[in-house]
């Protein structure tokens, strides 16, 4: 009887290691920031960290590696069989097996991948903010925007796994480039990476007047500027959000259209940001679902767990995997 | 045991009702213009012809409508009990419990209804172009555009049923305004109503000058004209049908992202001129699906049975509910 199980959430920006026992409980946390060194050997940096963290979680455990299961939850299209085939936001790690990476390096057959969104979506399902709902879509706003799809109560994971890439929607043709290649993707509007760009974009506009005043020019405003001043109520500041929130109600109002889910779980490193955003998003929804009154209450709630959903998911998946 | 069913299809300009065997065989077939009156009884010009269209076929093949099962697919957002909620391209019905007034009006207790574009999607799934196929979309372009998703092998209907909106689904921020009473949906660049909509504006803005000079004057050119031209190698008629097909593949490869489908089935009133448009809409794929050479091919066929895909489909829900 295994009591626990390691899952680790790798971002674009930092990787997340949790014990998690069966009941949901984390027991301990390790996190490093995620390397994005390109190397010959690809996904060989990630590996190493990941490796270097697990042990590191291990050694204060009193655990061995080689026999807890461990899963490692990846952004961007996992195929079935583990292999990370597309990653914009981790390039050095695109096309590599890291279950096998991982396998090898910590001496384990118990290594297992999913994607991140997925195991995010796996652990409100059955721990948090979607216990008993069947349709729901999990929107992890991160770097980019990462999906977890659920209907009828199983996740949808399409032909090759590679279901709930919602970031790479396009919801404004022709729009801001984005890192996979196209244009107008939702996540260059919603997400970190798109609150980073349209922070700039607004200072150099002149958008954000105070801000460039305070920081002494447009190109020293980041993103968390605009967080802490709209939390203060600075009126430029809270235009932006705003502005934040309508896109990502856009994106959610898609979603809806397609999948009639009803209900969406907001998580993510950006889920401090998101409390500043979800209000309006919510407001917004009423004028971009189609036939929003003619359904029943659409909502929309922070994960219950934040940024630790992914990796708590990760470690259920790991369960799963192993029971 | 029952050997025939009956189904109707009511899209935004004609209805089509056929008498379908088990196996698939369309035994008659009447069809009739879709009434648009605005009456006070909501659905009632509607279900009149419905019933009329119902009880020729009736007359023809010696059969009793009260003991013929009999569905009825409608464009727009259904609910699981029937109720058609919202019908955008079918304002004089929307709100309608269609199901109760034919049944009343053909005395049956054996009259159920569905989402056209579901409708389509299990005719196609069971005797068509998605056989054997467990994870695709079908996509009807008609007046507007409908969807019926299938994920591994279920139909997938959302948590009132009303999944599969997908031209309602936004590609253009702000764009083109939709009936629906939004900005920038699918359905306005890439079915029907798209096609007379960038025709008009392409009329106007001097980007198909042979075919206003053979018409006399901007406004007298219309979507089939264009189409006409295409099919006869006309380069502006040619341009403007490879932009419809680069919409199309904008929003097919939205639905890739999110649902990793892999699979879609072209079908609806649209569909001839959609023979114009699919092979530009393939091509177009490759540069709009994220980590497009990451994946096996995504195919894009026509439906095997054009605009009689949804009344078949209906048949075969009438056979279902009644089995």
């Amino acid at each position: 009887m295994i009591d626990v199980a390691i899952g680790v959430d790798v971002g674009g920006t930092k990787a997340l290691a949790l014990v998690v026992a069966r009941d949901g409980r984390v027991l301990a946390e390790v996190q490093a920031p995620t390397p994005h060194l390109n190397s010959d050997n690809i996904g060989g940096p990630t590996a190493d960290v990941v490796t270097s963290i697990i042990n590191e979680l291990c050694s204060r455990q009193g655990l061995d590696s080689s026999e807890v299961p461990i899963c490692i939850g990846l952004p961007g299209m996992m195929r079935r069989d583990g292999r990370l085939v597309y990653a914009p936001n981790l390039r050095s790690a695109s096309g590599a097996d890291l279950g096998a990476l991982l396998g090898a390096s910590l001496s384990s057959a118990m290594v297992f991948c999913e994607n991140d969104a997925n195991c995010a979506a796996l652990c409100e399902h059955e721990w948090g903010a979607a216990r008993g709902i069947d349709d729901f879509v999990m929107v992890t706003l991160g770097t980019g925007i990462g999906g977890g799809v659920v209907a009828d109560g199983r996740l949808v994971r399409g032909r090759s796994g590679f279901a709930g890439e919602i970031g790479h929607m396009v919801v404004e043709a022709r729009g801001a480039a984005c890192h996979c290649g196209a244009h107008g993707c939702w996540e260059r509007y919603a997400s970190g990476g798109g609150l980073n760009r349209m922070t700039r974009e607004a200072a150099i506009e002149g958008r954000l007047p105070t801000l460039v005043a305070q920081r002494g020019n447009a190109a020293a405003v980041r993103a968390e500027d605009v967080t802490e001043a709209a939390a203060q109520d600075l009126d430029e500041a809270v235009v932006l959000m705003k502005e934040i929130g309508w896109w990502l109600a856009l994106g959610l109002a898609n979603l809806t259209a397609i999948l009639d889910c009803g209900h969406f779980v907001i998580g993510g490193g950006l889920s401090r940001a998101s409390d500043l955003v979800l209000p309006s998003a919510r407001e917004y929804l009423a004028d971009l679902v189609e036939g929003y009154s003619a359904r029943p209450a659409i909502t929309v709630t922070s994960s219950l767990f934040g940024p630790r959903s992914g990796a708590m998911g990760a470690a259920l998946v790991a369960f799963e995997r192993t029971s």
